[in-house]
């Protein structure tokens, strides 16, 4: 659990309140650039200088940063408790000068830009050595917990451990691999595409479904064909080719469901990660990919209390229903 | 994951729609027995017959189970992916013959009927050898998965695996245990008791608190400080006190955070425990508790992607809040 002393509140500021509509000028339009921290990077056209119009996608510091990048670590005890300093960096990716709200309505070539701003910082923030991983990911809308500015934006979070539901998919998928000494993905990937009943899209090197085990309706996996377990080592021509299916499956949600709030969450291998026995790496047993999760159902007491998901849609239904979808 | 079919929906019936508010007569009101299926039981006065006024608790189905009482498991693997049939019990606990929506409204000796209830209720579904554990939960309000009725219920799920979240509970105690030979959560309650800064409120054996790594702001938990495993173990003058001290935090969210929407969760050590070793049961290392999670910030893809929860609010000016209010 992490305190967030930059986004403490009041005990009175939890009461629930209408929210206000959006307002005033959007701080992520282009030509509004002093109204974000200065840049970290971004992708730029004609020799324009940082922190002025010219940009396709500009990567700034959070106002709100969840972990803080200045000090130490300092892991330590207090009586029972572990306590460490909230460490790490909070960026946003601005993945679009324009004011478009969702992501699934940029140009092919936009969203690949934002794929490369990603890798490049990512990149970047391993060769901090305080960092373990780097969670990139997408609130969109209010009901995913999004902000309030309808202008289309990723995260990243870097964290001074390996999250629990990363070590997780690790353990997971690594037990898979000391017995079958196959990775578990690859082997799913070659089921769903014998079956097809799961398949949302298949395009060039890249898969979506729906999960056998889809914990929300119209949950979603893109996954690489080829196996790799590091998003960051995806090559040039690969990162288009995740661009073109990220927006299909985008605007499939977009259009067979009304326009839904939704999570997007890349999964991939943590930093400076261990030699596994007499298996050379980590890299063998687990595979990237990436969650989509619209945001129709909401989670309630039986799913805290048990980490059990109820899903009231079974996952061939819903991929039918978006492979059928014409976008 | 559970494919939910009683509750299974065409894709269409996700596109987000507006709500329509209550209305009609309440189901779960006295008078009204015939409106749910047949009660499973009761606590009744005046030998008042079944489905029939005069109740002050009624047990019923619910008409939407999760999971279904008839058939088998059978468990099995169909290629690479595990199934189960989808059997359990799915139970719903009217806590209340008047249409009064929130559980800290009632008295408390109607909220001790409430308890009866529900011990009286896991401990007949433990005879049922498919059964590892029973979820007791409620689920207040729409932002906490509730329904649309807003008349005082609370759920009971059994399960036919011991859910996730409760072989990690257990599995963490059980490894404290080994290594302290002591309670992880006896040692947690005397060193918070010692300290005071998380205590909301303390009575007649029991002590409410906000705990250390609150995922959630105003987060509580209630604890018996006398050492068991087992909720439905607990005696009949302790039942009172329990219900005391849940009315009083609850009416102390609901004063202090403008009646917000909440989830409860009893955690409880599971059927059939294994003997640990040369420990003699599990009953040793694991404690009983509720958690009660106010809905007032949303899970993001933060959240999601990581297991990590992010708390606005530090847990001690949550207590001090709370212990502060006067109900």
């Amino acid at each position: 659990m992490i305190i967030a002393t930059e986004r403490a509140r009041r005990p009175d500021d939890f009461k629930p309140v209408e929210e206000p509509v959006e307002e005033g000028i959007c701080p992520f339009c282009e030509g509004h650039e002093k109204q974000t921290p200065p840049e970290i990077i971004s992708i730029r056209n004609n020799n324009s200088l940082p922190n002025t119009p010219g940009w396709d996608v500009r990567v700034v510091p959070s106002i709100k940063p969840l972990l803080k990048i200045e000090g130490s670590i300092d892991r330590r005890g207090k009586n029972l408790y572990d306590i460490m300093n909230g460490i790490g960096a909070h960026e946003i990716i601005i993945e679009t000068p324009k004011h478009i709200a969702n992501i699934a309505d940029l140009e092919v070539e936009q969203i690949e830009k934002g794929i490369n701003a990603r890798i490049a910082r990512i990149d970047d923030l391993e060769k901090d050595q305080r960092f373990k991983y780097v969670l990139a990911f997408k609130n969109f809308g209010r009901a995913a917990g999004g902000g309030k500015v309808r202008h289309s934006r990723s995260q990243l979070i870097a964290t001074p451990v390996t999250p629990k539901r990363t070590k997780e998919k690790l353990a997971g998928s690594r037990r898979y691999f000391e017995f079958h000494e196959r990775c578990v993905f690859c082997d799913m990937i070659k089921q769903e595409l014998d079956s097809g009943e799961r398949i949302i899209c298949d395009i060039d090197g890249f898969v979506a479904l729906a999960p056998f085990a889809s914990r929300f309706p119209f949950e979603t996996w893109i996954l690489p064909k080829k196996h790799s377990a590091d998003f960051t080592r995806l090559e040039q021509p690969q990162r288009k080719d995740l661009a073109s299916i990220i927006k299909c499956v985008l605007q499939k949600l977009k259009v067979g469901l009304n326009n839904p709030d939704y999570n997007t969450i890349i999964n991939t291998a943590p930093f400076r990660r261990p030699k596994a026995g007499y298996w050379k790496t980590i890299d063998e047993d687990y595979h990237w990919h990436i969650e989509i999760m619209p945001r129709l159902t909401r989670v309630a007491g039986f799913e805290w209390g048990t980490g059990f998901y109820i899903c009231p849609l079974p996952p061939e239904s819903a991929a039918k229903f978006l492979r059928e979808l014409k976008v």
